[in-house]
């Protein structure tokens, strides 16, 4: 792109957010590692795109300090840091965002957000209106809402009600 | 870019959100139009971006519905839609995780939102931990916390403290 990815002069948090977060894809595969994906393989089954720039996205998460990458036995694992889970206020003002005022006009999402002890749908500023609280990203339940028109089977999965954060393997 | 500027296969509100700000520098307009920015050349001044690239994210602003360009005498405005408004908590979340976690670590932001009746420091949820409310978009204050390396003539009005949408003309 002509563009380069830094905005030097900016000197602002929004900017130097999207510095980290503000490639295409990167949003959405830290939505992915939200709602608990970890593997790579499974990354790019529910994304949808290349391995290279997954790859790619992954490892500059890594260097940014928004995932850890964890090698052990097995396949390894990506999973958020603090940092990271930081992100969840502003990966759910996306969200119902978009669900309210993107492209296509408002629609019932395909997950909600809820707050796990109410059940309750958490708002654009995260707040839960029944129980007048901000509850952590550990407290949120991903509940489908409507069908979604994707088949494959990281989507068929996250079908069911799941607990953010809650890994997915 | 190698990739288009749509996801089409995501279904998914962040997706939806992405195609409309997720261009480089189109949450900095935002970001401007939030501090009461209404005027194309103190957008260009204020980002330093070729009027070619501005041109082109303000029109898109417009067709998606954040933008209204209001002409009459004098300049054309640009002023934020409802949706546009709306678009506060996500800004917001990032400001505050770029100043807490962005590159080059944190740091004082340059300035820094806060509750207009009590002056307290709002959080990346938009929340006053002082009120225990969220405040309303234009109940925000923008206040100066440290020198900005920036001189042009924008950067040094929004020295001053500012109500958030309070147009600077």
């Amino acid at each position: 792109m002509a563009l380069g990815k830094d905005y030097a002069d900016q000197d602002c948090g929004i900017a130097r957010t999207l510095e980290i977060i503000g490639e295409r894809w990167t949003a959405l595969i830290v939505r992915d590692c939200l709602y608990g994906v970890t593997r790579f393989s499974d990354l790019q089954v529910h994304l949808d795109i290349s391995k290279a720039v997954l790859a790619d996205r992954l490892e500059s998460l890594v260097a940014n300090g928004v995932l850890e990458k964890l090698t052990g036995e097995g396949h390894p694992e990506y999973v958020l840091t603090r940092a990271g889970r930081d992100l969840w206020p502003l990966i759910n003002a996306m969200a119902q965002w978009g669900n309210r005022h993107g492209t296509g006009g408002t629609r019932t999402p395909t997950r909600a957000f809820r707050h796990a002890d109410c059940g309750s749908l958490i708002d654009i500023n995260g707040f839960c209106t029944a129980c007048k609280i901000i509850p952590e990203v550990t407290e949120i339940i991903s509940t489908p809402e409507r069908a979604s028109r994707r088949t494959d089977p990281v989507t068929q999965r996250l079908r069911e009600p799941r607990r953010l954060l809650d890994p997915l393997r």
